[in-house]
């Protein structure tokens, strides 16, 4: 018998506790022995809670008994959950989490001292909810020299932008009505300003490439100026707009990593990702293109991942999976103004003007009926290069076009 | 160091190979230690092959070579490959392989006895080529009840199927093509008639549900009787059309499974993979749907799943995985006759005769111009009731459609 705790019981913290009573059946045959739940530290009172045994306020009762071999933390942020995780590990403690803010910014630490005890860090659910990501990327393409992850990473800004493009919603209005279906958060903020998905983007090159790739140095932008008229614009040259994090291997072994909006090929499968859903794309040597889609957040999707990480801590008791990566530093980072791309640029400059900036025939010019403003893409060129030409004139959106 | 012998040096034999040799430093790095490709085994001579070195006729020095603890079946068929993997797990080595015949056939029989001698079978390049898709399954979804699995399994088939919708080509036409890319085999029969494909709804419907299900008790169509005018018919309701696997659990806890074309809805994701990719979607109970996309065939995409499970076997070295079913017969399985579904019907008959039969304003009367057919999708029924509705009219096409 498998004894765990889980750390926060919030909208994660709950699934987790529920899944290990609706599906005991089932995850006692994959571990190999029943889990059963032994505290819940929350500093909050559930009255009424069909686990109300349970609670405990004081942490140091998990940190204290020997009996509990994995904890869950959903306690999320950098504060507490930190201090718990290395207390934790530092106890001899398996430690199981969907905090993606934390694996971001402390990972690299955390599997170290995870190492260093002989117990397991995981954190399958930090990424891309219940969606399988880091196991196949670790085990599954383990032959593979991986080139190139990129996907969508973000659900409240997917659906966002799909309201926008399909119902011809503002992006305030889509906001809302997510916030409505729950979601969005109060303060949705992380997500539209890209910092969730970017958390993610570092995370998975970590795991790709092998260093810890820190949020800091991850250009980030969200989704807060994309306008309908993008969407429209997009879709008369067969793209859709989908908020991006992409990371890869550039010249001289550095990683690249960024979060943007791109225009994408509707030819692509990803541009089919719609709604609340993930998806993510792995290219690597021998397995050409993989994608893996599914719900990218949400309470049992996210604590089914959280499970499997349970499981997966079961079996390899005393036997710590090869999980693991370097440090990361600003100089291993390459710097994606020199990235190329195809670019689609919104402006209100006269088509004469462009001409001039760019020389003439070598925009395609998007049209649209109903409006002023002048659309067009660019040939492959670098940030860098593309703010060069457009000296002196406005830039309303520029979005990386991805084929 | 871990070393190895290929059984089989066609296509995907010789691909990992090449995997083992062009990404050994990724390799071993996952597997804890080196690879080494010690034995190839074939009747066939491979003049100049820079592999020369390596070559046998004679299986038997890798049985009783001690050092060798990992072979790789890429024979295919169940004749010699079976009494090879036989002798192979019973001189105590793990055996990896890709040959789907075989572990839908004698699966249950092979992982039995790997069991018995506390080695692996390893068969993650049977289904979807390169895609993860049985770890994930087994690991990742491990605390999920799965309620359903089905895809797009077989990459010649989809390639067909893409080339008639999307270029207008006849069935036969896009089957040369196929041939001219090295996506069909000289005799594609397997393919076209869906055999493939149940092979492998076979292995997935044994991992899902823990149940041997043997191919003869999977009622398997395949594409042949799809014409140009279904896809036609099939894309002004807003579907294409998608030769699918599909398994479920039915009531009384038996298992359906069956391989038949269908009309699936433009809005699923899994009707945008096209050409030669594979798609599966798999439904748990936490997870909801999550789908795994990839190249379903081709030598280094297969290769590299074998290569992982290779690396799988270096590091669970005489600590067995958990991957196994019970033996499963005809009582199990549930006939997919008393399945409800709408239905597609192409006819000859006319719409006096079809209101006659199914009473007037049942039918979902599909309209096309330059046709004398009539064409219609009916509401949910069971394909015994279709049979009985349509006693004495005669069906040109008749496929279930999914939503």
């Amino acid at each position: 018998m498998i004894n765990i705790a889980i750390l926060g019981f919030g909208v994660v913290g709950s699934g987790v506790a529920e899944i290990l009573e609706t599906n005991a059946g089932r995850i006692a045959k994959s571990a190999g022995e029943g889990v059963r739940l032994k505290y819940i530290v929350d500093i909050r009172d559930f009255p009424g809670s069909r686990f109300s045994g349970l609670f405990t306020r004081d942490f140091s009762a998990v940190e204290r008994d020997p009996d509990v071999s994995v904890v869950v933390e959903t306690v999320g942020g950098v504060g507490a959950a930190l201090d718990f995780t290395r207390r934790c590990l530092a106890a001899g403690k398996n430690v199981v989490t969907s905090n993606k803010e934390l694996v971001a910014s402390h990972g690299y630490e955390l599997i170290k001292q995870a190492k260093e005890r002989n117990v397991n860090y995981f954190f399958e659910a930090s990424v891309g909810g219940g969606i399988p990501i880091l196991r196949p990327i670790t085990q599954c393409l383990a032959a593979n020299e991986i080139s190139e992850i990129f996907g969508i990473l973000n659900g409240t800004t997917n659906f966002v932008l799909t309201s926008m493009i399909k119902q011809g919603q503002s992006l305030g209005f889509a906001l809302r009505q997510a916030r409505e279906n729950g979601y969005a958060e109060a303060d949705p903020s992380d997500d539209i300003d890209g910092h969730d998905a970017c958390r993610k983007i570092c995370i998975l090159a970590a795991l790709c490439f092998g260093r810890h790739v820190y949020p800091q140095y991850v250009a980030t932008e969200g989704i807060g100026r994309v306008e309908l008229e993008d969407a429209e614009y997009a879709g008369r040259i067969g793209c859709t707009i989908k908020l991006l994090g992409r990371a890869f291997l550039a010249p001289g072994g550095k990683v690249a990593a960024y979060v943007a909006p791109h225009l994408i090929s509707q030819d692509r499968l990803l541009a089919g990702v719609d709604g609340v859903m993930n998806g993510i794309v792995v290219r690597g040597n021998a397995i050409g293109e993989v994608l893996f889609y599914g719900a990218g957040a949400g309470k049992l999707p996210t604590a089914s991942a959280i499970a499997a990480d349970i499981i997966d801590c079961a079996k390899h008791a005393g036997a710590r999976k090869r999980i693991e990566w370097e440090d990361g530093s600003a100089g291993d980072i390459y710097e994606t103004g020199q990235l190329e791309s195809r670019w689609y640029i919104r402006t209100p400059a006269s088509r004469d003007k462009l001409a001039g900036a760019f020389g003439r025939g070598e925009l395609t010019i998007i049209s649209a009926p109903n409006s002023s403003r002048t659309a067009f893409a660019t040939p492959a060129m670098s940030a860098r290069s593309l703010s060069a030409h457009m000296e002196g004139i406005p830039m309303l959106s520029n979005f990386r076009i991805m084929e």
